[in-house]
């Protein structure tokens, strides 16, 4: 027996590997040393730009908002919207993105579907300034059906210690800002899902007047980057703290600053 | 319609979170600033410590390891599987790890798996001095069934640019030093379930004699960490290219040193 009977095939890996190590490459920085394909991936730490650097670090999915990506055969955005979650949660403590990683685990490996991804997280990490230097891209029949995926994301950004966004200077009477988003983001779509495809009984395509688009379309609007709105902002220091609004809402996040 | 008719239950997330911090705390070096629970999480890099710090990030999966882990009803091994593969994964450059974050996707979110993944990552951190200092735990109803989870890692170590292992040095005549595995790691249980499973026939908790264990708790023995063997060899630099051996084989791997 061979691992192509137990449904993976090595050869269908390498050709995703390659569309992928092209998207990648694209958003290489200074930093980057080396290209994708080695154990580890390599950034140089810049000791000019930074003295006394703190790396802040988070892990994300998009959760089931990709089960509307499927339906939809829309993969590129459920990418940027992993980025753009990633980003935003740093950003929120002043940091700059440096590098990303993602993991992709899927049924079947279809390189097709696997380049779509990776376009979309290569965009948004171009956008940022952010290396997408590594990931794991895992065939895992029986886990995922055919067509299915899971996606989740890493980020690693620096920020100078002094620098480092937290509460302590937030003061009664300070003027509390609320940026919109585009949509749901990538926050509340098991909810989300049920009342639109169970309940109302709509189709991903179904054109629904009320929001002016296809619903499925409408639900997989990216999750906004807040980086380019933020970023004068923060370097001047004119916010005391952030907080980025995702599960849990207001009354959840609000109280992560600290 | 509220979220736990979605199949999402906040309460039991928070249970989640609280055992989560409780076995990260534990992980904590002195690089570690905060707890876990902000945006993003915060790791102060040691200045005295690092002159020209490249940093090495990996993410991997366990794979359909896992199957056999929720088949056993055993969680914790997979934990420690997923932390030591990151940790040998950026070793073989040279890296000494600074921190790790997890991505978990379950069913339905059960706080005593979590606890149990989370404590096998947390004891193989801990014995690498790998601070655990975030992720995401992702509830996903219609995505894996009850019971059913996935698991990805992301970990962050450092190396100081002259100290890097390339092949670079590799000269004909070198010896090549293989050192044993565990069984097989976390690699290739999509066909080797399929042949114990289906072909053999066997349960999980059949004893085989040739191994002299229940096949199931053979199957789990974890990913040796292999940063205890080598790191003192690799700091005396003694050794001049190192390969971590996982899919694909030596075939696959030993190019990847470069």
């Amino acid at each position: 027996m061979k691992y192509a009977d137990a449904g993976v095939n090595i050869a269908v890996a390498d050709d995703a590997k390659q569309r992928i190590r092209h998207h990648a490459s694209r958003t290489f920085t200074p930093g980057v040393l080396g290209g994708i394909g080695s154990f580890g991936a390599l950034f140089a730490l810049d000791r000019k730009k930074w003295k006394e650097p703190v790396l802040v670090s988070s892990a994300d999915g998009v959760g089931t908002k990709l089960k509307v990506a499927m339906a939809m055969g829309v993969h590129s955005t459920v990418g940027a919207d992993l980025v753009n979650h990633c980003i935003n949660d740093i950003l929120v403590q002043g940091a700059e993105p440096l590098f990303f990683l993602d993991y992709l685990a899927m049924g079947k490996l279809d390189p097709q579907v696997v380049e779509q991804l990776v376009e979309g997280m290569s965009r948004s990490c171009r956008k940022a300034g952010c290396a997408l230097i590594g990931g794991e891209t895992a065939e895992m029949p029986g886990f995922y059906s055919p067509g299915e995926y899971d996606l989740a994301g890493f980020i690693v950004g620096a920020v100078e210690r002094k620098k480092l966004l937290t509460g302590k200077s937030v003061q009664p009477g300070d003027t509390l800002i609320a940026l919109p988003s585009a949509g749901l983001h990538t926050n509340g779509y098991s909810l989300a899902r049920k009342l639109v495809f169970e309940v109302a009984k709509l189709k991903p395509d179904a054109y629904v007047a009320e929001v002016g688009n296809k619903i499925g379309a409408e639900l997989l609007k990216p999750h906004l980057c807040y980086a380019p709105a933020l970023k004068n902002i923060i370097a001047r220091r004119w916010v005391s703290a952030l907080a980025h609004i995702t599960g849990g809402g207001i009354p959840g996040n609000l109280p992560r600053v600290n």
